[in-house]
């Protein structure tokens, strides 16, 4: 194999290109835990990352994986044998079922046909029937990873309510949250469950629970035993500015910086951008004669584009190709979806120009490998692209 | 406040200051964990993580804190309502035993002054008292961080063998690995937990579980719920070069370059330095007329020293003066030692002159805060280590 | 103005963007320049260099920018008054021109069109007519950076040889070394200029004269006073792996990976790559029907492209639109190109599809700036980039 | 060899340690050098530096090691043959003499004894007999990094005025600035020079010429031959935030956080932290038994201690030991002094703890090397420096 040249373009749905900032600030002395420095450190992030998830009320910060925060939410408000509603929107809803599982709880799934996001009238069906409140939970992948489909949590909420449903609703936004316009207070959710290493740019290492005041009700009494995940004491220390446990200091750094980064630049514009480059993207796709897999432009998603490749053709081998040819990741097809598509992240720190070259690479790398396409994906997406910024630059003008 | 004036001591027992090198080998973009360069990586550190173990069984690498690397050793390996019989070392070993108790176990203490290592004879003697061996798993703290004593773990081994017992033996390696000799499968231990903060000179971010056939035999029928920390499915796809879920990519990088450094040091030669750092310091702390925490010498850490306060004088008081008037920051008594005890720490990137500096601090400190000491304990530890070099030197020069 | 979004695109023809290695080489505290360490570094670094530069004999590091080594070159090897004849290739070799004017040197300059590379008939003519050898040194500009046209330096030894004349040839290779194919002995060139901020991907600060034993043998009679730049002291003490002022050591380290970094990847195929991105970049820039400032072929540049503007439209307010829409650096038109040209670099740690990013920026750019144009300039790109692997992919398959 | 073990010591007088934040700040991309966001970091180190050197005049900032801002001081304000008055201070001066002579002017020297800063007595009556006022400069160091004495500028400069003399007067404070108390216009100065690697903690690369009207206005006159380093388009760009050639970027950037980490700490506390770490090392220095090179008190400095070896001991040897068993690296004796003295660097990013490691080592070093001295030198130095906290901490309470 010959080596790489220039920079590597790490467009997998995540972990994201970590700005240079970010790996800076992290780039320092690990701190006394204990220390003043460190509390004033950690009282700026526990406050700063509320306004990333929308929310007045605590975030738990965990030194761990998406996965650890999925665990965590279930086993802080559920109690062994539990009934909880999920909906298969992909493989990761999946995995988080399988999860819920292994910990003795008893997740019910809403079949999914792994292209659209939940459905809110499914799941007020389900609660609808559930007369006996059997049903504690009900959680949903706001951003399907595995597919790009986003579903309406709003709309969820509201599912729930029409239903007169008490369950606690658990949202899954580690690859839509600071990429996708979320809001854990005004959307009701108990709580949500995010990562560090996708829109929030980080390295992985750090994830999230954003917990309502009703999930912190429902962990007082709930059964599950817990210990690294417990919210009671992180709470409790968290307000004086320290952890129970050695937190990730030098990840708690990068953070600092990635708030920071996400309010210079403005949340708002963030998931302009993010929305832009997922239109300019499925143009692309579209001009290629491919098939974007999301079949709902409802739930199109701004983190990723899940593309599905030609029959015959195998995902991997041409993201192999690419990878070979062009030095780009893009991200595979997952369980049932392996092989049969290829999905290219477009979250994070990215612009319009790392999107050009990102679709660059996979229209190039189509070429290369042989499969079946039409010229003129980065064409559409330019041509959007710039008709973006003149429609901006007319506003502004017009301001 | 008055700005802190040059390089901060970070002299508490861990975290540890992180090597240039390995803050340098994080600060790289993170890469696609599915991809080949990752597969190379981790393929990398987790061969190398059994050199530092001293064992050529598997080690699990966690996203977590230490703090998880004890839960996963015991959800793994038990079952609700099983005995575990721990040793009262001091406040990390009772923290251990609280989180078993909150995971439905019911640990046993034998209990300890918190001025000792553990003892394998009581161990022993309660072993052999449990005839039908209701005892799952004997857990001990190998270096106990809170009060810096070192308990004897070949003789646990022994004394378990000698009761004829079949318990685990899982040991609390989290301030002692890669500063104090450790023998994973020498001694037979069944899961040892470690941390990357300390010894490993890393960020904290990472923990550590190396498992030996029979703990991971146990693990097959262990009841506790558990999926983040589940080896099982770690194991399997830890053998191919990959992780179950996403891992701390960048804090693996970080552990890649720490294996190296540790090696082209050399173990043992970083063992004895460690060894050499603790007994000059405890010759620092007698020649002030303190008293060393630790009452016996055969149980001396190399990784930290906690010294006794003369009575009437407050060691956070003390702490405070250090590190604002000498910008160093000494390990805090924790919980029955609260006030009584300051540690430092002497473990992982550090050397003759930057102890020099630690001991200059405390000495100093002593001064500026008004507690009554007599001077020469930097005097002391400078005429131990230079004789220590000048043996050395003659050594080289019999060579 | 708005916060850039992502990642900035330098693509300015120099400084251009310094690779994370060698940034993080950089990022180390600086050693002892009197210390065994400092010395395996420089003889590495003054070893490694020569290998970049294609020569056996030495060449001379400054911490400087490459102006500097413009005025060594000439104050080592010529006396007040001497003759120069030099070639007006553009805006770079008008400065040398002027710095050597400034000297108090007698510069001779053969006009150019400032759209073609140095023509070695004029010179080999004017050499003849200088019967009395007054010139005593002929400079060339390999890669003139305002223009990206290439002179033929081997065609110009064969002119001086021709010519039958004893003038030292000086070459400037800022912009074209690590870039484009050079070779300082091969060539019989007698001083080379080079600079770290381009084709060597370290940031400005370090410059080079590689140095013939020819103009070494002049430097001992040249009478221009001298002392920093003087390579006598320099090549002494470099010998022995020192320098005879303070260093800046750090920008040896970079430059120490940078060598690395460039035969890991192999100079002949870091050469092929700049050649293919100036022809990719040539093709987008005659379907954007727009006009490359080179009009030789045989002179185009793979380090950079000089782009006129249609009349009436200023280069600098296109530029302008570019750096807020896209957030892309382009290179403005100097002196008397100034508004009239942009440049595109296309050098040093690039890849195709930075280059298609790129070549995006200015497609879109155009657009917005409302500068008329054609589309299809990034499209004829792809295709030539793409087709580049295919052949490569079959000729590594027929091996 | 064994590999060093922990952090190293840089305490030879400069290069110096330099901080984290400072690597961290130059360990980010190059950015276009013609740019909105250069001009802005531009016109803030260029306002910035004044304050370190109390200047309201110019400074110029050149990419090039200290001797070249020497070469920059004489060759804008000399013309070939032009007397210039110096003091033998050391090493550095008989440098900067030698380096005047190969420029073509007839520096003269008041001869010194490298034990004393220069005479402002013997200046004046220099001065006073060149009637003619053929002296047109006279140039002292103000720190003379070869013995660490301190030449009194401000009564140098009353010197020159009590003679009458127009001379400039021209000042090297390499390895003063930002560490000993300095005032270029309350004193007079017309050109200082300056370099980065000191106090002001960067790496090497950056030089500086602070320069008055008074000089400026010689410059239009003198003859030297100049580019690189003339002040006349460098003034005039920088105006605008900008350069004539490639500026050191990334080095600025570092400048950039140096010059804001001098102000947080205050400039007048680095000066008392200088002094007060030159004061306990003396301290050391004489209870070791040992003699201080510097034999007048008022000149003692406080970036450095020269400290002469017993008669029959050889100060390269000892500092070997110190390296190969304490990992620091001390100051060698330069030319006469060579073998004879070593030198402790306390300048920098440096502290009480720093310099007690940094004194440790010197004494465990004089054990280890067998060279004759009494211990107590870094009891003596604590002793002072826990006084100093102590009266600091009483002043603080009393206001």
């Amino acid at each position: 194999m010959t080596t790489p040249q220039g920079r590597h373009f790490l467009q997998i749905p995540g972990p994201t290109n970590v700005p240079d900032r970010v790996l800076r600030a992290m780039d320092r002395p690990t701190i006394d835990h204990r220390g003043p420095e460190f509390q004033a450190l950690a009282l700026r992030v526990l406050a700063g990352i509320r306004t990333i998830f929308k929310t007045e009320q605590p975030v738990v910060i965990y030194p761990a994986s998406g996965t650890g925060a999925w665990e965590a939410a279930l086993v802080n408000s559920l109690s062994a044998g539990d009934r909880v509603l999920m909906f298969e929107t992909g493989h990761f809803a999946s995995l988080w079922k399988a999860l819920a599982e292994r910990l003795g709880l008893q997740p019910e799934f809403i079949a999914g046909d792994w292209r659209h996001g939940a459905d809110p009238a499914a799941i007020e069906a389900r609660l609808r029937e559930d007369r006996g409140h059997a049903i504690k939970a009900v959680c949903v992948v706001h951003n399907e990873t595995s597919t790009g489909c986003v579903s309406p949590i709003g709309a969820v909420r509201k599912a729930i309510d029409a239903a007169g449903h008490p369950a606690l609703l658990m949202v899954d936004t580690i690859s839509s949250l600071a990429s996708i316009d979320y809001r854990h207070d005004e959307w009701g959710v108990d709580v949500t469950v995010g990562g560090s290493q996708k829109g929030l740019m980080l390295p992985p290492g750090l994830s999230f629970n954003a917990v309502s005041e009703k999930a912190v009700a429902a962990s007082k009494t709930a059964g599950l035993p817990r210990s690294y995940w417990d919210w009671g004491e992180m709470l409790a220390i968290n307000a004086k500015g320290f952890f129970p446990f050695t937190p990730a200091t030098n990840l708690l750094y990068g953070l600092d910086a990635a708030i920071d980064m996400l309010h210079e630049e403005g949340l708002e514009r963030v998931f302009e951008r993010h929305a832009r480059h997922g239109e300019a993207t499925r143009r692309a796709v579209r001009s290629w004669g491919l098939e974007v897999l999301c079949q709902e432009p409802a739930h199109y998603s701004g983190s990723l584009t899940a593309v599905l490749m030609p029959a015959g053709h195998d995902a991997d081998r041409f993201r192999g190709t690419v990878l070979d040819a062009f030095n780009m990741s893009l991200g595979n097809g997952l369980s049932k979806l392996a092989g049969r598509v290829f999905r290219i992240g477009h979250l994070g720190h990215f612009n319009d120009l790392t999107l050009i070259g990102t679709l660059g690479g996979v229209e190039m790398g189509l070429e290369v490998a042989g499969v079946p396409h039409k010229a003129g994906g980065v064409q559409a997406a330019m041509d959007f692209l710039a008709q973006q910024q003149e429609s901006q630059a007319a506003s502004h003008a017009a301001e």
